[in-house]
This record gives structure tokens, C-alpha cells and sequence, in this order.
């Protein structure tokens, strides 16, 4: 932490802040410039953190050093984290995970062809929603429960892990009864108690961006999963809100190699929620292989004029086919494999 | 809804759109122009809403002509709503309701002291944190329900309203025993769990803006309070996420004309979250008033140095008062008036 | 600036540092903590911030400790510019300057016809645009040079200061040679040759932030032309891009208070460009007036049907007349006034 | 164009907007649904766009149906449009095109050398600055015309094609005369003069994306210089301003494939400007080659720690060598090729 003073700051301001320091048992060094006095504190930050340092007579700016994460940091942890998510799949290795599936789960058929085609195509996980966060009240909210039970069926039958979104702090032990991976909305990122929830259960937890959060923010929220215990998280960039309005979201490319430094956990790429339209999902999807990521979660629909919700980005099972074959190059001619 | 074909669009494609509309039990209203056909759909939205018209072949965008939100829209209700909050105060007349208080409740004492000064400066409604949102898991996450007892205790003893966040489904019932108006945090604008639950209590609920949501965003998170039956929701402009950094948020304060354009429900400003830095709330706060806002949440806190949280944002007793000095002045000249 | 070391930074990394600071002629102070080594330079940043220190192996993080505009900073002046227009207009102090006028000069008649009506209203700046800039190369690009001469005759007529904006360097001695203000446009406010070109004339500058740009940013460009030697600089808010789109831009009213702290410039607010739609302006015109702003420019048009450009978003006189009544009630509820 | 009506809309209002239509020419569409009526008038909107249909009474919106562009437009040139730089090199085909060399042109040494280094790597134009935009006016402002002088030479001595930044309308002949490829900056894409004497030229232009700017202004930039008469411009995607601080910017891969569908001209990415930090700069390169871009144009410096400007974000030739090997492995993996 570094405490800019102002220009006018009287030596009893400084003595002030030195005693606050030390009282909090840390160490102060000061440096006196031509044009400022600072205070660097280089110790745990965390204390100083909730201290409101900007709030002292004389103080100018808090500036911290150190990032407030730990649990989630290449400082903690040198080597990439790998997460076995069971059914023999692994993410944050050399083999790049694809998730896909419909937004919504509508009934147990459609799922099974869906289920069937994305396989084919080289996909090992089953994405599909039974609880969906809908931002009007009037739209279909998902089939709960059953739509567990499909997914759960449809991903024993075919050997696939599944995953699904988990919205409520009430539902967690319910969804991890029936998936694989739980998936933390983007909407919820910051839902703290939600994440606390899952930091209890030993599922591996796909933790989704929140429009609004930085890279750091996320891992914010990662850092309560790991430190409740669950070290099984795997970071997913979907889009940021901005103003750009020709794409649903504006995807964070970046998001994946800054990711990467500041952190040992895997990253995935949700390049159909960021896009919103589903012609512009294969180049999205093909950055996100070129710049890094660990994976990929695609909506796939066999029949998109009549998917519940998010038809509009939902690729056709022959256009994900085609792109899994573009994006296995792409990963041979990095050093990588999908499936 | 206005379906607007491509230029190379068939016979066909048009057709099968209009069969599908026709399906849907809607008219469609077709317009053929030298360089583009549009169908025109101008009844119930809602149906077409969740059908992924943008897949059909031959559209090229899908363009809504209403709103999406219905119970809180002005042409549902022409009139301003005004809530009664108990013990006297009311929200959404010609009077401006002012709450005030520390971010975080941390002893009865000081809390005790805080709405003294507040109450005694005009302000009606007492705030305090009991279960706090932390971007951190190593931060002081709250009293919880010790705090709320407090928050009661201190409301009853000064006669003020009282209010404090709930974050988790779980806890609505607990926080709404203590308190007399139900705060939904920025974070959790669209934890629609959340506020179908609140949606379920009779008590009146602020519901603070997402950092990435639009005022539409807003009313739509407003809508699900509405349609569970509770129709007493307060807005809440808290400042959005932007590249800007010399505040913690840039206030929208034209969210405050915009959403009165547009709901019946009373809006709030916050300038204390919106700025982050307590030399700027003054003139947001006034700011906010002259904008024709209808109430104003504000920290304060008698000892900054030594909060447990927001520490740098808060307002010393003394500078509350000369502020609510400023705001009363305005609110006169502008035919309102403040306690 | 402070140069943060990576925890794994060697003793010869952190000397070829240091070694670095001092030729430069600066001085070095090395404090070593628990988790890092920081090296504070606290001396003329100017010199260090174009050395890109980040490049140095063994550095993580370079930050700056002081801002990097001099001439427009409160330290170097301590109280309020107070800037002359010319015809008994002064901006910066206890009076609130009122601009105001259409977008784009048409005719001379129509100008006339305004500019009465805003004069008698309290309007003391007309504002009028002969040089548009506009986003499409097939709308009307404002009048030029005659359009420059009707807003002289229509100022000298009466008694007016006139201001009008600059768009090409080419153009900066024409224009300067009709109008008392020069107005640098949003979408021009990095452009620095022509910040150079106005810095070099005796005119006051009206300069807009642009819609990327921070206030810091803002005040760099300010910079640009008071380091030219033209002091008469009026900094203006008028919205920055974000993704709210119910407005054209979102007014950022805490660009007000933090410009007053951080800058003795005045500081003028556009709620016009800003909302895009005249409904809105009263109410940011308001809030501009109560966050303390020293001056305003709206737009006015008695046909707004009829208007060349920007139509959507001017005041017909009546309404701008009584706005003006309510600023000047909240300008004097402030110990301030509107002429 | 669609206009929309309130609910309350009278006979009389709605027949006077159909006037307007008629009179400007054009055939108005009116659908009464149950809810709303809308006038589509779906003939060419430029009349229409500067009329303020929002301002007639009776009226709720006004919504565009056609795009604003039409010389850039897919619809204007189906086919990719392919752009002769001379020496050989042609951009918008299957070869995506590789520009490089430093920020800032520092002396002919230093040029040279690098530029050696680059183009064994595989680049084949050569990029450096001799206008320099710089934030600060105390910033090393660029070598002017005697930096494009060693541009030129340095560029005939290898066969490499040159490209540098021209600020200044007044400066377009002068760089014109030196240099193969013009290139406008972010902040000028809306500096409509300089567009305009671009637009009169014969050479090619590379246009940069401003950091507010969405691809659709990005193309409206583009208009002017093709309504010029000269239709050769490369868009640029070079990040775009948000909220996200761990880049300087944050690039906008969606603009690759959103520009491919609405216009012919080629798109090229800028990773070094977008990322602000070398380390980064590899990721969104391939990126950008994975995503289908044209072409990139990346910072390379031989001696960062003595760069004039960009240091912090320009590779040494060595890792700029490695990440050709990259992207020429992704670009044979989809089909195209690097030199």
C-alpha cells in the first residue's frame, strides 16, 4: 500500500498516519520527494484494505500494491490448475474441453439428438439449463427438476459430464445431486452467499463473468469458492456490457491471456452468449482457441425457430460440426488437442 | 415487432413468417418497399418475444416496438406511486425522503449516535448494513441478524423508518421481521430468486440499478416485484460501471427523468456508492434533487477513520447537515420540500 | 511514480533500476517488505514517464504518484479562473453563464428570431454552427463562412457574445475572426494540432470531453492550450458513451465536482448533446446548475420540425424560458445567479 | 424508417406525419394494431434521417430500418474488396497482410534494423511515427517530416511498404509524397476534414476504430473517405474504451467478423494498441488471424527499455519472429497464409 500525501500535509498528519500504521502492526517507510511524501506500507495488505486510509487528514491517494486475491494467484499455485470434471474429461491441461448443448432444456428427446450430435462432433460435456435466469417474468423459467433428471439421464446414456446453472442459494445441494459441473451465471457473480454454497460442495464450478466485473473482480469471486474449500473453479469469459450494440456482448478476448498470468485456474470462452447471434459464434469461438482458453461453451439447437430461449445464437448441429473441425486445427497448430 | 427482411429475401421465406405469426394468433401487417418488406406485428409482443424470429431464413433483424414491462409502466399506471413507508413517511409525493446512516451497523453505540445526527439533520429513514455484500471473502461480511435487532432497536427508540440489504432467498423473511423497507443490492438486480421472494412479502422493497444494467434493465428487475403481487418498489440510481476512474461509479443522473418518463414508481439517488469519495456526494446529491428524485440514500458515518466499511464515502454528521441545508433550499425552489 | 518489483526480482534487476532512475538525475528511495520491493521516485515524474520503466526485467507494476498536467491544476492555481468573454460576460465566478442558441445556423431570420428569444429568457452567450461535424458525409455540413457572418451580425446586434465551433486547423483564423469563443468539439478534443492552433490565439476555448475521454484526459487536452499560452480555457461536460442507451449519451454530472477539485478552469455542462432528446434537458440542466457548474449551453429552436440538425434534441423558447426560471431559483438557493 | 406512436396519438397528429412523408416524397405504410400504430416508410431513408420525426407530436419513436452507409455496404460490393499497397503486396484476399516496426520512428539506425529484423520475420510493410498524437504536449512529438524521410528510405532499401499517421488536414500532401499507406488515428476516425483530404487522395488509407466509436461509425468514417472517390481503406480494429483496466484497451474481436458481414473492405488488428502490454500482444494477434481478419499491425522495438514511445507495449524482434511462426501455423490451419 502506498499512502500519497498532499502537497500541504503537516508533519503532524504524517505522525498520525505513521501511528495508525504501526499500531496495526506494520511497518511504514517513508520518502520525502520534492513534491510529495509517501508512505509504502509493503506488508499483508489486507489489514490496511479496510482501513479507510483516504479519510486521514493530509492523505492525497491510497494506492495498493498487491492484488487482493490469493487462493486463485500464479503466486499461490506456479503450475496450471487441472480439474477433473469425471467421466474422464480433465480441463486446464493440454486437451481443450467443448461444452455444448441447447440454452434450455425442453424435453428429453430433443436433448438426447442434441446430446447425440455434439458428442459426435467431439464435445464431452452436455450443457443445458433446467433453472434460467430470465430477465422478463413472463418467459419460460426452465423445467426445474425434471430438467435435471433429462440431463442427468441423457449424460449417463451417452457418457458425457453435464453441467448447469445453479441460481439460488436454496438449489445447490439439488443440482449437484444430478450434475457434474455447477455453473454460476453471470448474473450471480457477485451473488456472495451463492458462491459460498458452492465453495462447500465438491463440484467442480464453472464461474461465469459478470457484465460488469473486471478480470479481477472475477477472480474476487473465485477466491471465495477456493476459500471455502472448493478448488475445483474454472473462470469463464462471456462478454462484457459496453457500447458497442452490433453483438449481444463484447467479448473480452484479452480476458483469456490476462487470465492466465494472474492465475492458475483454467479459462473457458462462451463465445454464443457474447455474440448473441449465432453467424458470428464460430470466429468468436476460433479467437478463443487462438488466444489460449481451456475451452469452449457452445448452444447448440437442432431446431433453433422453435428453441425455448436464445435460438437466436444457437448453431445448427451441421455449422458446430463444421466449426469443431476448424478449431481442432487451430488447436493442433498451437501444440493443443481437442478430444 | 417489425421483422425486416434481406433485399434477396423469397416469396417464401416471406411466408413462412407470416404463417408462423399467423400460428402465434397475432396480424401480421406487410409492407413491401423499394429496397426492403418489413412485417409488421403490432399486437402482444410477448409471444413473439421468446420466438427466435431472427433464425427464420430471410430476416435480417427483429426490431421490438414495445416495451417489455407492463405492471410498472407508466401507461399501466398514469400517476406517480406513492408508498408508504410506516411511521408516518412517504415516498413519491411532494416531499423528498432522505435516508441516512452508516454503511455498516458495528455496535449499537455508534449507531445510536449516527441516526441522532441524521434525524436531527431531516432525515426520515435509517440506514444500515447488516449482511454486507464484500467483493472479498476476508472482509467483515456483517452482524447478520445481531445487527438487524440493532438497526430495530434504534429505529424504534427515534421513530425512523428503517432499511437494510437482503442478500440471500434464504434470509427475506428474517431481515423483513426487523426492518421496515427491504433493500435489493446492485449486485444482486438480477438474482431474480431474490426478488420473487420479495415479491412475495408486503414490504416495500428499494431496488438499487446493476453497475451494468439500463434503466429498462432496472424496470424489468422491477417488474418481477410487481407481478408477485408487491407493487411498493422504490428505484434506486447508484451510479454505472464505465471507463471513468475518478469515480468509484458514474452516476446516470439521467435516470432519474427517464425513468419517470417512462414508470410511476418513485426513484432514489444514491450518491454515496456513485462517487465513492465523500468530498463529491454533496454535489451529487444536490444534483439529484434538482433532477426531480424522490428520495436520497446517504452514508454517514460520525468516525471514518475507524468504519468497518465505505469509509471514504461517508459524510461526517456536521457535513450532512450543512448538505441537507443545500438540498431543502433546492427542494423549496423547486416547489417540493424536504421533512 | 512507484516501480513495484516482482517478488522474484534479483539484486541485479533492482540495481540496473536504480541505476536507470539516477542517470536520469532523479533520486531513488528502495524500501524492501515482506511480499515485494518498492522504489519510489519522488521527483519530477515528466522524465520517468516517457521511459517505459515496465519493460525493465524484474519490474510488475509502474505507478504514477502525480498527475500529469501542470498549468491547468489547482496547484499551480489555487483559486477559480474567471475567464472574460467580451461584452461585459465573465465566466468562472459567482454568476452562472447561460449559452444558448441552435445547432446549426440555417438563415439569418430563424438565427435572429432565436437569439431574441433566449436574450429576453437570460441567455447571454449565442451559440450557432457553421462547421458541423457530422456523421454522415451526405447530411448537410453547416453553412461555413456565411454562416460564421450572420452569427457576428446577430451578436453585434444584440450585444451577444457568440460562440461557434472549430473544426479544422485550417480554420481556426476564420473563425476566430467572427466569434468571441472558440467551441472544440467532442469528437475533436485529441485532435492536438488543432488544440496547438487554438492554444496560439487570445480567444476563449469552449472545450468538450470527448466521449471516451476521463476528466483527467479532458484536462490534458486543456493543457495542451494553456501550454500554447492561451489561458481562456472553459472545460465542458456533455455526456460520455456508456451502454445506456435510452439517452444519447449519459451526462457524467460528477465530471462537475471533480474538474472544480482538480482543476481552477471553469467547467460548463451540454445537457442537450447529452440526453439527445429535449424531454430530458430540463432535468440535466437543473442538475448541472446544483452540482455546481458555471455555466450551461443548450440548444434552442423555434422550429424544431424544421431544424437542419438536432431537431430531437432543442427546447422550443417557451420551454427554455421556463427553465431558466427554475435554474435561476435553484442558482440563488446556492448564493449563485443567473444574470 | 419506422415510426412509432403513442397510444394516445390523435387522427389529426398521425395525419400530419403522413403529409410530412408525402411531402418529402416518400410513401408512408400506417398499420393499427391494438396496441400502437407505426408508419413504415420503407423507401430511401437519407430524407428522412435528417427530419426529427421524434419531435412531431404524437409521435414515441422513430427506429431506422436501412444502414446509414451505403458505399461500404455488402450490399453496394458483394465480393471482398482486394486493395493494392504496391511492392507486390494486396490485402483483403487470401494473404493476410503483416505490418510492423516501432511506435515512434527514432533515427534511420534504428529503423533500419528493426525494419530488417521484421521483414525476415515475414512482414512486408513496414509502420512508424513521425506525427505523433501524444496526451501531453510535453511529450516527444514525433520526427515530422524528416522521421517520414527515413521511412521512405528505409522502406525503398528493402522493398517493404510503408504506412504512417497523418494528424493534420494541412499535412495529407506531405505524407502523401512519402509514405504508401496513410494512416488515421483513433482519435481523428471522426475528424471529418482530414477523412475528406484523405478521401481525395490516391492512396491507401488505414483507418482506425476511435475507442467510442461502434463498427457502424467506424463505417460511416469509411463513407466519407470512399464518397471521396477513393475506395481503398482498410478498417482497423484497435480496442475499444470500457471499464476493464488490466489492457489499455479492450479489443473488440467481434468487429472482425461483424465488419466481414457488413461491408467489403478488408479488417485488419491492431493487438499492441488494444493490449498496452507486450506480454499480451501474441494472444490477441492470433486471435485476430483465428477470427478472420485481413491483416495486423504490431509494435516491434529491438531496444524496449529505450523506445520514444510504447516501449511497455512493442515486442523485441525475437518474440514478434516466434509469433509469426504462430500465425502462420493458424492461417494454413484455416485455409490462408501469411507471406
Amino acid at each position: 500500500m502506498i499512502i500519497v500525501l498532499r502537497p500541504e500535509a503537516t508533519e503532524a498528519q504524517v505522525n498520525h498516519i505513521i501511528d495508525k500504521v504501526k499500531a496495526l502492526g506494520l511497518t511504514p517507510h517513508v520518502s520525502k520527494g520534492s513534491e510529495r511524501t509517501i508512505i509504502g506500507v509493503i506488508g499483508p495488505e489486507d489489514i490496511l484494505r479496510v482501513t479507510p486510509l483516504e479519510v486521514f487528514p493530509g492523505v492525497e491517494n491510497v494506492i495498493p500494491v498487491l492484488s487482493p486475491f490469493r487462493l486463485v494467484s500464479r503466486e499461490f499455485r506456479k503450475d496450471d490448475s487441472v480439474i477433473d470434471l469425471g467421466k474422464g474429461v480433465k480441463i486446464g491441461g493440454k486437451e481443450i474441453v467443448v461444452m455444448a448443448g441447447p440454452c434450455t432444456i425442453e424435453n428429453i428427446d430433443s436433448l438426447y439428438e442434441i446430446a447425440k450430435e455434439v458428442k459426435n462432433a467431439g464435445a464431452t460435456v452436455l450443457r443445458g439449463g433446467a433453472f434460467k435466469p430470465r430477465t422478463s417474468p413472463y418467459s419460460f423459467q426452465g423445467l426445474g427438476k425434471e430438467g435435471l433428471q433429462m440431463l442427468r439421464e441423457v449424460g449417463t446414456e451417452l457418457g458425457m459430464v453435464t453441467i448447469s446453472e445453479v441460481m439460488d442459494s436454496r438449489d445447490v445441494n439439488l443440482v449437484a445431486d444430478y450434475v457434474d459441473v455447477l455453473q454460476i451465471g453471470c448474473r450471480n457473480m457477485q451473488n456472495f452467499n451463492l458462491l459460498k454454497e458452492v465453495g462447500a460442495t465438491k463440484k467442480p464450478v464453472l464461474l461465469k463473468r459478470g457484465m460488469a466485473s473486471t478480470v479481477k473482480d472475477m477472480l474476487m469471486s473465485a477466491e471465495y469458492i477456493l476459500s471455502g474449500g472448493n478448488f475445483s473453479v474454472i473462470l469463464c469469459e462471456r462478454g462484457i456490457r459496453t457500447f458497442e450494440d452490433s453483438t449481444r456482448n463484447t467479448l473480452d478476448i484479452s480476458a483469456v491471456p490476462v487470465a492466465k498470468q494472474l492465475s492458475h485456474l483454467p479459462i473457458v470462452v462462451d463465445p454464443s452468449h457474447a455474440a448473441g447471434k449465432w453467424g458470428l459464434v464460430p470466429a468468436l469461438a476460433k479467437a478463443g482457441v487462438a488466444a489460449g482458453c481451456d475451452g469452449l461453451i457452445i448452444e447448440v439447437h437442432n431446431h433453433p425457430e422453435e428453441a425455448a430461449s436464445d435460438g437466436a445464437q444457437s448453431l445448427i448441429p451441421e455449422n458446430f460440426a463444421s466449426l469443431m473441425g476448424e478449431m481442432k486445427a487451430i488447436a493442433k497448430a498451437l501444440g493443443r488437442n481437442i478430444l
